[in-house]
């Protein structure tokens, strides 16, 4: 199996109530693709400028990332710069630069072609398109969106979401792309655009799954140090799709499991800075911290009332 | 066992999204007793002005609730008038009639003193504490509190709380309590304040049971249609304390049911106006709610990654 993703990859200048740090690597794709990593391979596309210094992607091939769909064009790799207040939930966006970004293209290396898995990550819905349309025949699609597209660019969104499988998307912007306030019924307004399931990020609150017939629930662990939320909502669906990938099938029970995987990477990366957080995971690691999830809701069937 | 609840009974005019009630039956106490009722038997201590019609009171008496401790005084009842957007996670407060509950002081009938289980509903500590002391020995004690009290009262609350076994609190106030932003430190550092448990109500998000050793989240139920969150902490609250008082003894597991529980009612609750969605439950209508909430959180171990 192998999990294609396409996205940005972004030197991001992030402040937190706890520290800062100056372009560090970030974007989509690369959280992503380093969370996925630890349960597939994983094939990306994305685009960088001629100032990307070459060792720095040395730590995404050392996690077995192909990078053979890593463009690099002329010009300056994409920047982001925010911080955030005590309410890690939301960023305040300080400066974008595309740079590169602007006229990007994802064009798929010959051997990317045939992946089974594939994440469209929060781009242009015409991209994701582009993308989906140099793909042979995947098992299953899965894509992400923002505001920006929901406002700006609905069509392209709405003709792109019929091809997919899954949405993974940020409570708010569920409410925004159903036009809907009650989360449950924007959830079923969504799966009615064409997706099987839809993937509900609610931050430190945790992550809903619905799918026509159930709804699941995967909480976020409550943690004693929350540095850095960047990341975090990419992080959570590389693990719920590298995890998909590695099993490649889908049932409700594996389902139910990735959710709760992509709930323990995002765990992993708001405990530190950019990527930190996510460099020097093990099997071991991961196991036992979702070990702590189940410990953290279960509780036994009630025997009488 | 027995059940000991001080707290408000008022009328409430609350307006949200999908209707509107006028001088509806509300107040803590009413919420709280109302579901605390279908586990245990549950002594109320409340005031009511002479405006309180004798048969507004027949639902609690035809629930069981013990009412010779309801106050009746020479004035008006307690007014809150109050709104929700589509955002039901907060109330705008309209307007607020203090009226008799402004002079209260809760006097325990005799047969009430032997209370078991207490629960100070959100009052002046002060009086939250004369009440601990007209109890004779009670087993187990819970609190619950506001902004209000936490700004103007820490003193007295802090006395109160050293007194108690439970908080029951909003996130927000707990962080106010603590003074500290991160909820998993906010909670520990109110652990060391006295009680040896804290129970986090996050609204339609559900709620966290922190003990200095081990951490609970017991989800709320996603719901397709709320109609009015008014008095879903409260009815939080009598789920959990109705539960543990008839169980009678603590343990991590009935905990933790207790929790779930709390989460059920309120479920119920939110989905009417007033007390309408408490006031015809049957324990298997609970029992069939309880295991939605098992369904929703529940997935497998991990075999391997």
């Amino acid at each position: 199996m192998s999990l294609l993703v396409v996205g940005s990859v972004a030197f991001d200048t992030v402040e937190t109530p706890f520290g800062k740090v100056e372009e560090a690597l970030g974007g989509s794709a690369l959280y992503f693709s380093t969370s996925a990593s630890y349960f597939t391979d994983v094939n990306l596309v994305a685009v960088v400028g001629d100032d990307f210094p070459e060792d720095t992607t040395d730590f995404l091939a050392s996690r077995g990332v192909n990078l053979d769909g890593l463009q690099r064009t002329s010009g300056e790799t994409f920047r982001w710069k925010g911080k955030y207040g005590y309410d890690l939930n939301e960023a305040i966006t300080l400066d974008t630069q595309l740079n590169v970004f602007g006229d990007f293209h994802p064009e798929l290396p010959e051997d990317y072609r045939s992946a089974s898995h594939v994440f469209l990550a929060n781009i242009d819905p015409e991209l994701q398109l582009e993308v989906l349309q140099q793909v042979e025949d995947p098992e299953f699609v899965a894509l992400d969106t923002m505001n920006f597209w929901i406002e700006g660019k609905k069509d392209a969104l709405l003709e792109t979401l019929s091809h997919v499988d899954m949405v993974v998307i940020n409570e708010t912007e569920a409410r925004q792309l159903a036009d809907e306030a009650n989360i449950v019924q924007a959830a079923h307004s969504i799966l009615e655009m064409g997706p099987d399931f839809i993937a509900i990020k609610r931050g430190e609150y945790g992550a809903l799954l619905f799918t026509e017939r159930d709804t699941f629930f995967a909480p976020a662990y409550p943690l004693e140090a929350v540095f850095d939320p960047t990341g975090a909502g990419d992080t959570f669906a590389g693990g719920l799709l590298g995890y998909i990938s590695q099993n490649g099938h889908l049932n409700p029970q594996h389902l139910r499991q990735a959710m709760v995987v992509g709930s323990c990477m995002a765990s992993f990366c708001v405990e530190e800075f950019s990527l930190d957080g996510l460099r020097e995971l093990d099997s071991q690691s991961i196991a036992s911290r979702f070990s702590k999830f189940e410990k953290l809701v279960s509780f036994e069937p009630l025997e009488s009332l």
